[in-house]
Order: C-alpha cells, then structure tokens, then sequence
C-alpha cells in the first residue's frame, strides 16, 4: 500500500519536472562579448592550451567536476534487467543526488548493449569529458571484470556502486550496531545472504574491517568448499573468506548476530530471524522490498533493523557514500578509489553518526543532514594522500 | 592583437568558472520524501512505467530535453586534428549554448576513437538518454557516413552542425545580403571555397533554395567534370551540381556577385576580391582566421562582409541556428531533421533579421536577441508537422 502509494506520487513528481536533471550554462551568454569568451574565437585558445597541456582540462572544463553514471540496465533495483531506457529514472536519480549533495556535474549513461566487452569499450571511449566513472546497476559476475579492466585502463576512479558503494555504507551501518548492542567485531557472528556483486564486496569489506565470524549465501546455501556447483568467481571468493560454514540459511541463521541481507524480497523468515541470538541486529537491503518487513523484525525480537529504504530509520543506502566518496576523489584528482578510502569513508559515516548521539532508530546518518557529505569526502581526501594516489 | 587579447580573457573565463556547464537537480532534496520520489523506493514504479511503456520515457525522464554533443576532435573549428580532450572546450561551449539560448539539457561527448565505425558504434550505444544527437568537428569524408548511418538507424535526430547548421545560417545570410545589394537568387553568381563538409553542406542548401551559378573549390580548384583528381564524395556531390565552371579561384571569382570561405585563414587575396562584381558580397567564414580580413575586404569595396566571430557584425555562426532547430525537434518529437526543417530554419532566421530592419552590417540577427531561437523552433516544429516527421 505505501509502495503504490509512493510510487504513484513518484510517477507524478516525474512527470511534472519532465524528468530530475538539467544542465546549465555557468555563466550567462547575454552579449557578444560573453559569446566570444565562452565560445568563438576565445574558446580556440583554451583548446590550444588543452592540447599543449592535458592536464589543464581538469580547471578549463568540466572534466574536473563530471562523473558518468554508466549502466547497461541489467540489474536495476530489485527489478532486473530491465534495459538502458527504463534504467534511466535511477541513473539520472543518482545524477541527481550527485549534484544535490556533493556539487558534482554528473550524466546518466545508459548503455545499448549487455556485452561485457561493449560496455568496457564504450565506457573508454566517452571518458575524455568524465573525472570519474560511477558503475551502477550491471549483472554479476559480469561488473567484476567490467570494473576490473576499466580501473586497470582508464586511468580516472571507476566505482561500481552496487558493490562498493553498499559496502561501504553496511560497514558504517554495522560499526554503530555492534556499538549500540555491545558487540565485539571480532567475536560478532555474522551471515550475509547474497553473492551477488553486492553481497560479496559487503563480505569483503567487512572482513577487511575485522569481522572474523562471517558465513555467505547465495541462493543454494553457504558458500563454502564441500559446494561443488559454485561459480568461478564465487569460488575465488570463497577461498578468501575467513570462515566457512556449510549448509542452508535456516541452518547458519542459528544463535547469528547479524543478518545482512543483499538477496531478494522475503528471503529471512520470521521464524529464521527469531532462531538468530538474542538482541539480533537485521538489515533487510533488498530494494524496493526487503528481505524482511520492519513489522515482522520487531516481532521476532530484533530492535536494530536496517533498509535501503528513504521511507523508513536507519536507510542503509549507497546515497550516503558515494557523494562524499566520488567528491573526495575528485577533490584531489585521485588516480582511483583504493580499499583505505572505502574504509575511510565507511568510518566517516560511522562517526559522523556517533557523534550526532546513536540509537537503535539512528546507526547512520540520514542522506541530507548537513555537512554529511562533505565530511566524507575529507576523510577519503586524507587516505587517497595517504595512500599516494591523490595527485593535487 | 584582438585575439591574443580575447584568448587571454577566455583563459581567465574559463580557469575562473571551471568550465562551463554545470548539471543540477532540478527540484531540491532535501528530506526523507523527497529522497523516496527522486530516488528509492517511489523510482521503482518509473522505471516499470517506462519498461511497460518505453515512449513514457520521454515525459518521465531527461530524454525528452537532453542532447549529446559528439565529438572525436578531429576537425575542431581551423585547428584540426587536436584530439578529444582538446575538443572539450568546444563541445561543452556548444551545450552551454543550447542551455542558454534554448532551454536544452546538452552534455558534450568527446570520443577517445577516430575510427568510423568505433564512433557509429558508441554514439549508438549511448543514445537511450538522449533526444537527439548533434555532430561536431568530425572530419570529413567520414562526417558524411557517420551521419547518415546514424540517421538511419537511431530514431532520434541526427545532425551534423559542422554541415547542416553553417549551411542554415548561410543561406539566411545569403538570402538579406541578395535583399541588401537587390540582387536576384537565381541570377547571382555565387563561389564557395571549401569543398569539406561545410562547403559542400553549403552548396547543396543553396541549390535547394534555388541559387543557380554556383561554383564551389577545394584546394585544387574548382570541382567540374574535368577533374580527374576528384575523392568519391567530392566527385557524387560534383554531379548535382547546378553549374560547373572550372580552374582556379583567381579565375572563377571575376565577377561573382557571392564568396562564401568554408576554407582556412587567408584563402582569399585582396586582388582577388577586387576582381569580384560591384558591391561584391563576402563570407569569410574560417574560424577563428578569416578568409580575409574585414579591413583587407572593405579594401577590396566589399560593404556586405560576414564572418563566424563573435567580435564583428554579421556573425554567420551556427549558433544563430542549432539552438532553434533542436528546440523544435524535440518540442515536436521528430524522428528526423529534414531539409523542409532546416529551409524553414534559414527562412525564420533571414525573416527575423528583415522584421527588424536590415542593414549592411545587419543581414543576420545576433544569437542573443530576444525571441530568435524560439521563432526559429516554432518554424522548425510546422515544418516538421507538414513533412509528416512529428511524433507530438
């Protein structure tokens, strides 16, 4: 009823903007003279200093400021592949959010074309004009090597949002709920069900962070090495994982600490979330739908409960990463977005919360409190320096 | 002097601003609603609209109002070959122009490829965002296959501005200057220096117009069946060709009534002007170096001279026109940029400059006047309705 509702309030918001992005001129073209600065002759001279300095494009275009947001519109909220056209109301939605909270120049790119090797070559192709690539929305496992090649090649940050940008934002999640229910990450079981791009940058991230106890499904059960159908990638990945139990969701749920769901609408039970430990902290970040309802969390005992969703406490939403990640790296000109960013601005977020006073309703900031972003952005400016990535 | 001078200044313009174009949000987010209609959960139900009913897309989204200006940097104003990045400033001037002059959501797209087909293929593929394509600085012959490949296969406007724009504000230009100086289309003798794409462009709008003696030279010299030098494309445009003298610019200019540059800096002699017919007329047209100087041809007893700067009267620039003709394809949704719609550009614009007094200096409006671009749209858009290319 609230989704229809919404949606349907959506739709009109749509339809009377024409869409939510739009470009402007910087400065007003009012007279002749103006028209000879912004474009001919003048514009001759700031070309001739492009081409005679490369790197002087960054402060004469917009290349400095401008973030592509590439999808081929194959894995688009909790819908699927629904193709580049009906994918743009998210891209041009992140374009958006790019603008509005991070004063970022950024364009939806919705790609014609679900092959891998398409998607690399095109994206390669259009980023003179871009200071960073946004990847969002691309099926697993394709998006690994789609990133994989253009982070190697392009030499701008390339970021796949799905994975990254959701990681970031759990880790920052999960810090303050361990805080909150007096958890160690050390000692805290946690299981993640889902192995798609999403589930698998969350597990490695975490494991990165310190989570030791941490068990990852995808739709068959744990990955672990008694499977014998898993995927390569999946595979690869389960060999890096610091624990390996076997079996299903309703048997790893057991006495769990923390449920992290990346997988589909109504995957956790209510009697699977009321087999996890006492105090269980769930989040539920399938989109639109969760995993599991709010309602449904609450009465199987669990107070710290999770979503992806703006309508609802603790959003657990890429929106509060990737401005201030996206704008840090542009910041200091960063060559790419390195593991002790995303950590930095995972702890970033996590701070910024704590130090607004946590709650059970209130692990993490919401999107538009003031300062958030910016916040963000200075601790990934201070570990891309750190890291010697940053190049001003 | 002047240009040094107006480089300088558009350095500090464009160092100052950051570039040029900005992308914004078009409605504030600033609270948890907001968040759920621009982004999720409320997008859920625009995408599946869209998806369901693909033509929704542009009322939903950006679509409707959006151009990508394409580049590879190949032929960029008279500087040539100066790659993408280089091309930059060019291409997100022409988008700032489209967002001043016509309301239009425009992101340049500089391709890091000269290859023909690699350029088809990726503007292809990048398309669903846009509602039409405009073609910049592409070389020619490959311009020409480029635009007619992409014409025939995307559904949404095509346009080479390079070609089509100058020869749009060519022939509005022409036809006041023939007002001016009482001479007659069909009678006039008219020489156009440049057989590239614009030469050639030019050439053909005036033909459909009705210009009869028409001379058009590359390099070589004039293009006539005695030629055995001739590339393809120069040889099929050669065949519908009015008239056909011969020889060389020396030669064929005695006593032409029109001479029209789509060359290079000082192609046109002082002697050679003065050989033209009294009160001759000049387009000097080379960008940002004329053909000839405004002084050298005033020299020369020309009262009627028009070039492509922003810093002299008669600005022949293809920003009187592009602005209007995109304003009025999309407001009409047509599939195409027919030659009825690029007349009936050239017709408004000559019309509005004649509405306001013409005068030697005074044969063209100025890109900035109140109400240009979007009586050229409103022309644009009925000539679309009769030609049967609108979809709305």
């Amino acid at each position: 009823m609230f989704l229809l509702d919404i949606g349907n309030q959506s739709l009109e918001f749509h339809r009377r903007l024409g869409g939510k992005l739009r470009t402007c001129s910087k400065a007003p073209i009012k007279d002749r003279h103006a028209l000879s600065l912004a474009y001919t002759p003048g514009v001759a001279a700031v070309c001739n200093e492009v081409k005679n300095n490369p790197s002087s494009a960054y402060a004469l275009t917009l290349k400095g400021n401008s973030v592509a947001i590439v999808s081929d519109g194959t894995r688009v909220l909790g819908l699927g592949d629904i193709g580049p056209l009906a994918a743009i109301p998210v891209m041009e939605g992140k374009a958006a959010l790019l603008c509005e909270f991070a004063k970022i120049d950024a364009f939806p790119i919705c790609l014609a074309t679900k092959d891998k090797d398409e998607i690399i070559r095109t994206v390669r192709l259009i980023s003179p004009c871009f200071g960073a690539i946004l990847l969002e929305d691309i099926e697993s496992p394709k998006c690994f090597e789609v990133e994989a090649t253009l982070k190697k090649t392009l030499g701008i940050p390339v970021f796949h949002d799905d994975q990254h940008g959701t990681a970031v934002v759990v880790l920052a999640a999960l810090i303050n709920a361990l805080k909150v229910t007096g958890r160690d990450a050390k000692s805290a079981k946690v299981v993640v069900n889902g192995a798609g791009a999403a589930g698998i940058a969350i597990s490695k991230l975490l494991t990165e962070y310190g989570i030791k106890n941490l068990v990852v499904l995808d739709s068959k059960g744990a990955i672990c090495s008694a499977r014998s159908d898993l995927e390569q990638y999946k595979k690869e990945f389960g060999a890096v994982l610091p624990h390996m139990a076997c079996g299903k969701l309703s048997d790893v749920i057991k006495s769990a600490d923390v449920f992290i769901g990346a997988s589909v609408a109504g995957a956790l039970k209510q009697e699977q979330a009321k087999a996890m430990g006492e105090n269980p902290i769930i989040f539920a970040l399938s989109n639109p739908v969760p995993e599991i309802t709010h309602e449904d969390a609450k009465a199987a005992g669990c107070k710290i409960y999770a979503s992806a969703r703006s309508d609802l406490d603790n959003q657990v939403n890429n929106v509060l990463a990737f401005p201030g990640i996206f704008r840090g790296a542009l910041d200091c000109r960063a060559k790419q977005i390195t593991e002790g960013m995303k950590l930095a601005a995972a702890l970033a977020i996590a701070r910024f919360a704590q130090e607004r006073g946590l709650k059970e309703n209130y692990i993490v900031p919401a999107a538009f409190e003031e300062g958030l972003h910016k916040f963000v952005a200075q601790k990934v400016v201070e570990a891309a320096r750190k890291e010697g990535v940053a190049q001003i």
